[in-house]
């Protein structure tokens, strides 16, 4: 079991990651669930359905009433329907200020959950059960939110858990396309920190169908990345950006095939995609590495084509949305060099250069 | 005009009190409104259509294009619906992290727009304008929420404003209901900080009809209160609790009532007087005192109507939603003597016995 520690200002949490690690809700957790008045699961239904007997029975042992509330799987549940569904339930439960969350699922469900723990009379404590690799990403940090029918995460809070707890073992029953999801954000911790590594994971032969041993390694090591920006910038006022890094067009991919279409990270891997190609005007990217990225891509099962299904201007609408958007200029995280990312403000025109560019260099790979 | 200053963790604020304060927008806030890509004012309807004019005006000298919300008046506002509307009517007008929200209204209307500044992208600034002499209370200490149908001010943020601008020449078209309940908030001030200036309030003739000047001098010295609270416990973790003096019981009438029923004010003034009968068992408050309290209320038509026309059950399933219960028991606010209060735990028994006692002691007044 790897852990490691995220610092941020006036709080301090572990993230743990390996096998059997919810035997720590009777060791190191014990004494936070005891502290709690009240503790409820806000579980992914479709994860309830397999392994929420295995979380129940670690909680068994500490011999607490656990109330579990089961909300839509995947980003379905990141509504605002849910949200106040979520809320009221916790009311009715009697849940108070003293009281504790468990967020049991992928991603979306810990932005949820974590938003109603932010929420729920000002501000309750919660632990991130992540059950997903895509969560390694998400459950560090403190951003939760819910989406907008005009967008992702649009509304939401800096809020960071008390503890982040993996299975890695819940990995093995994930859907390729989810693994695919969470490999691309372990990539861009990769990206945006280090060459070496990055260049090590463009090459793993075993990089779309991980074992758990070496996955748990490899994403301590993309946690690690993540942790130390959010301890640098808690609420995003510079570095912190650098993990937005091909998310700029990847929320606007995700959004234009519908939210759940494509999956987040299938998503983001377009936008990663699109912001190398930024990054060989604006950086020092070579094209070659950019093609090469785009063949691993492909090679991995990562799909190209929504950008040959959907005009420029769809997606630039949605881009307009984005949260680094400011004054009606756009901004993109984008490379100098691998493992050196900075903040550009690109130009609509440039936009839908890289745009083009992108749609013709994966013409023949759809 | 008078001027205090709110020193929060890594935030500071002022808060203005007088008349004619909006010029500050072309002086003191002029930097603030040019670093905001977009404004938006979130209005009570009905202070709208009789002040917006004026607010408008001044804003109309910084030059700047100004989009306009209006919500509900008063606590109708603070639903989560009206809550996503107003994110998205932001998100369609293009706002990003670096707009701005104006609250115009009450506190209702500040706590709304407040909580939207607070979640909107994670956290945008605002300033508060409010419009009644109640919102001197809630403008300041960053206090956002919206009601559920479980009860007022369960789901909420943190979050403090950039600034906070009254102008109390709006408070002379207020009913003589709100003006009620504005002043019983200002009493709740002085009864937890200061024993003489309680009973200068207490004899004084214009309580429930202040002239402007008087009354601007007596929001600035409650909201410095206030201030000096919230600079000493921004997040409720002690002594801001006290700031909750008479709210137990007082919530609770509001919501049996129905939410504006009975202002939140006149509700708090129940609730002080109940507050003041559990002093006289856990305290040091004097029988002679309660009793003066509860003759000055009726003399300024405040009503005790709502004890004598709902059982104490009705009122105690309320009282245990209340953010300060954990564990199932129940927290209050109390005086030892005027001036320096303290938290309590009650029993249910003591509550009821309270409850009876204030129904008698008020009988022949309502």
């Amino acid at each position: 079991m790897g852990k490691l520690t995220v610092n941020v200002k006036e709080h301090t949490y572990d993230v743990h990651i390996g096998t059997n690690t919810y035997v720590l809700f009777e060791t190191e957790y014990k004494e936070l669930l005891d502290s709690a008045d009240r503790i409820a699961i806000i579980a992914d239904e479709h994860v309830a359905t397999v392994h929420l007997p295995m979380l129940q029975k670690a909680l068994r042992a500490t011999d607490r009433k656990i109330e579990v509330k089961t909300v839509p799987a995947g980003e379905r549940c990141k509504t605002a329907a849910v949200y106040v569904e979520c809320q009221s339930f916790l009311l009715n439960k009697g849940f108070t200020r003293n009281s504790l969350i468990i967020a049991f699922g992928g991603g979306a469900c810990g932005d949820l959950a974590g938003f109603v723990a932010a929420t729920f009379m000002r501000g309750i404590r919660y632990i991130q059960c992540p059950t997903t690799i895509l969560a390694h990403d998400s459950a560090v940090g403190g951003k939760t939110a819910i989406n907008m029918p005009e967008g992702k995460n649009l509304v939401g809070s800096f809020h960071q858990p008390s503890g982040v707890i993996f299975d890695a073992s819940l990995f093995q029953t994930l859907p390729a396309k989810e693994v695919r999801s969470g490999m691309a954000e372990l990539l861009k911790h990769a990206f945006i920190s280090d060459a070496t590594w990055t260049m090590e994971l463009l090459e793993s032969p075993a990089f779309s169908k991980p074992n758990v041993d070496w996955l748990s390694i490899e994403l301590l090591r993309g946690t690690q990345v993540k942790a130390d920006i959010v301890a640098a910038d808690e609420f995003e006022q510079s570095t912190r950006k650098f993990l937005n890094f091909g998310h700029t067009f990847g929320h606007a991919i995700e959004a234009v095939c519908g939210f759940g279409g494509l999956s987040h990270g299938e998503s983001v891997m377009i936008g990663m995609a699109y912001s190398l190609i930024l990054s060989e005007i604006d950086g020092e990217i070579e094209k070659s590495l950019t093609d090469a990225f785009l063949h691993f891509a492909v090679k991995n099962e990562y799909t190209f084509k929504p950008v040959h299904e959907h005009s420029f201007a769809v997606f630039m609408e949605y881009m307009q949305k984005d949260k680094k958007a400011s004054f009606g200029k756009l901004y993109f995280v984008l490379l100098q060099r691998l493992g050196s990312p900075f903040v550009q403000e690109v130009s609509k025109e440039q936009c839908e250069k890289a745009f083009e560019e992108l749609k013709k260099r994966t013409e023949e790979m759809i």
